[in-house]
């Protein structure tokens, strides 16, 4: 959930007074999020309610627990490929009018797939809420599919695919990583999925997958803005509470990583890449309830790290050596299993790829001896919490936080607590990850350099500014070009 | 099976009267192994007869077409821990009896298990054969477990896995090589199965194993020795003939790889390590008949490249440019759905990891554009037909030819005609392949390191005549120190 904060929130700088209307809304036991209210229907169908009366409008989600890492062995995109097929009618609505229906009444929809979860959204007018309720209980259980609609919406994540990663040297690159820093467990395949493995998806293998992880049991709902918990109780008892479940989903379990034994890299080469960039992945254990204080501590070591230029990687090999241009670290741990610290690099021309790869590795051993000072320890708890923060000014984010934290192992309890575990964070405890986690033989490092460069940086003119972030390959959309937060 | 030939025959030196003799044994066609037969009993078991009359000794082998690439997502090992069960004993012979049995007749037994097969041989006098037919019949269909036997026997799988694979830096360089080759296809996990997975193996799974894939029309007989095709027909429907098939084990379909796009390298430090290594693999597509031209051009490629010290990288790396102690290349084609080209070098002190890379690099650029002379094509065409003709040599590696050949899609006849398609590799087949095959975004690159060490090979002396060559992953035996060939 830690990571949705940011992921979701890095796009904007903190207003104080956001800040300070946000935190007015912190109880006095110093939880976040006071009045966000979470119940069970009786068929076991999750429900967070998240009253924000700002605007007359609502955020209606249904995240249902299952995600790529669900799918099984050789159907890989198969849980995208899903999500785009619910678009596709029940017997009350044609195939194409669930969206239209919505834009109609002047909402916007869409859907999003991870490893984990899977989620459909829409933003509507108030009054609308229990239309987009019985519609989407309706596809819960009433998916009509055609070969027809699987041949054609089977061309058209194929293209998605083309163009997302296929396009994307960046993006090959993150999912060859991936592919390298997981040796079993299934994050180690893309969500959008593997090309040869997508145009053998069938009818068959999707509705399958529907029958046996789309129950209301699995599901979750979030409902955000202007509406109170009663009400939405009411409504979600109508509309959800009727479903009888269909399936029983059972625990969630993944293969696990045997233990991390050797440093790997990965290069890409491609004659579209004008800037190399160096980028590492280490794999860091699950995190969910039993790892919340050693996720605390990874969040603010990454932000020490990499969270903007101040820090210590960018002072080092930005500032100091000049060795590159931009440099960054994020805590990906907004997965159920395993999570990742990443950093990036963008080298400078004539950097030599191992004088990079040194100064990374000298400020990741500061890190291990706790060379931190007081200072960047209370900047960077600050920076996360105030990030953290600004969540509270967005609805459709509000929600997405909690749909993704109820869907990697997290509880409204724990989100509600997130600053406490950041303000606890000690010195040690980051040096403690940091000796734990970002070991040589846990790591990826992934480098991206032009076609017919024999190494990291040396004749190509790096561009200031243009980064490289971590593709947000977890959110893979039914519609292109979507405005809310959706890459 | 071509790297059959190599593997099990690399260990001796061709003598010019075993050439002789064995050459004298070509029919006129020029295919090899003129006496050898081929037939199928009624419930689809296949038979192989390999006469062989200069001792009264058989060898005896049962094939399944069943391994580790097989087993269940989770369950890796659960082939090889199989195997180890099948010596527990049936109602009729007492666990530990089997092999107790065939030692009081003189001969030996063994077992073992790859991606693709999982075989069991009895080496004895021949008129023990009825003998080990009746009971190795019997460990087909009529295999008794105890959940006593399962634990015992996954201590003894799980100390083998320390023996073999964790005490030894360079099996877990290999391991982690083939986990960064493969992304998708179970080869990417161990034959002997990840430690943490193997801990978990019950005796459900095992009995689940063995009750889907061991049945007569998955299984091949191969017998080796002083019998007759007529008198090994006789037994085998006597013995194997009269058992009923008891699962139907349709098409062997592993997952496909997607297509490699980045070039790979896995760095594994460890303090045992005394001479660094430098190991690279190169992804080949599935041989096969199919592929039978290119399997063949490949067996010349690696010849050319690392067959000896004449060949093109011993004499660059280390004659010419004095980078390395030893070099030598490999191809291994006795996988059913991939195969490997792999090259490595023991570094000199002081050889920094860049240059021998380039050097490498430079040789396999020499490859490509064909630059291989007429003697160097010539000796090494004559060098894998000579070495092949000494498989001849010994009974129980020929029977582990056909054995793995059958196992992993070659036919007999595929078998009897590897001389000809030798042969008939020109030049320019071979810098086909080295262009198909040798590219970077198909290669793992190890870098075995003692630690603390931060480049290939600078502080630490190159003991000359070590070498580290692929480990026989594939064989991982009942019993430990084993002679017939047996790693």
């Amino acid at each position: 959930m830690a990571p949705t904060f940011r992921r979701l929130l890095a796009a904007g700088a903190i207003s104080l007074v956001a800040l300070g209307s946000a935190m007015a809304q912190a109880k006095d036991d110093g939880a976040m999020f006071p009045n966000v209210e979470s119940f069970e229907l009786d068929n076991g169908m999750q429900v967070v309610v998240i009253p924000d009366h700002r605007a007359p409008v609502v955020t209606h989600m249904v995240w249902y627990r299952v995600g790529a890492a669900d799918e099984p062995p050789g159907k890989s995109g198969l849980a995208h490929f899903l999500e785009h097929l619910m678009f596709k009618g029940t017997e009350k609505i044609k195939p194409g009018d669930f969206s239209k229906i919505v834009r109609q009444k002047g909402g916007e929809d869409n859907a999003f797939t991870s490893a984990d979860y899977t989620a459909y959204y829409q933003r509507i007018a108030k009054e609308n809420l229990p239309l987009v309720m019985e519609m989407e209980a309706d596809r819960l259980h009433n998916l009509k599919l055609t070969e027809k609609d699987v041949e054609t919406e089977r061309e058209v994540i194929i293209e998605e695919r083309r163009s997302r990663i296929e396009n994307d040297p960046g993006a090959r690159l993150f999912e060859q990583m991936d592919a390298a820093l997981f040796l079993n467990h299934p994050y180690q395949r893309p969500v959008i999925g593997w090309m040869n493995e997508m145009q053998g998806l069938t009818l068959e293998d999707a509705l399958d997958f529907y029958r046996r992880y789309y129950t209301p049991a699995n599901a979750i709902l979030v409902v955000a803005g202007d509406v109170t918990a009663e009400e939405v109780r009411k409504l979600a008892e109508t509309y959800y509470g009727t479903l009888k479940n269909t399936a029983e989903v059972g625990e969630r379990k993944r293969l696990k990583e045997p233990r991390p034994e050797a440093a790997r890299e990965v290069v890409l080469k491609d004659a579209n890449v004008s800037d190399p960039q160096v980028i590492r992945s280490y794999l860091v254990e699950a995190t969910g309830p039993a790892g919340l204080g050693e996720s605390a501590a990874l969040e603010v070591l990454a932000n020490v790290l990499g969270g903007g230029p101040t820090s210590l990687l960018y002072r080092s090999i930005v500032v100091d050596d000049r060795l590159a241009s931009s440099a960054s670290a994020w805590y990906s741990s907004d997965y159920l299993d395993y999570g990742k610290v990443g950093l990036y690099a963008t080298p400078l021309p004539g950097t030599e790829a191992a004088a990079l790869d040194q100064a990374i590795d000298e400020v990741i051993e500061r890190l291990k001896r706790g060379e931190i000072s007081d200072e960047q320890l209370e900047d960077a708890k600050s920076s996360l919490i105030a990030s953290s923060i600004y969540a509270l000014d967005n609805q459709a984010r509000l929600a997405r936080l909690f749909g993704t934290a109820l869907t990697t192992g997290y509880s409204v309890e724990d989100v509600k607590h997130f600053h406490e575990r950041i303000k606890a964070v000690t010195r040690d405890d980051v040096a403690a990850v940091a000796r734990k986690y970002l070991a040589p033989e846990r790591s990826v490092t992934g480098r991206l350099l032009p076609t017919m460069q024999a190494t990291a940086g040396t004749p190509v003119p790096a561009r200031e500014g243009k980064t490289t972030t971590e593709p947000a390959s977890e959110d893979v959309h039914k519609q292109p070009a979507k405005k809310e937060g959706q890459s």
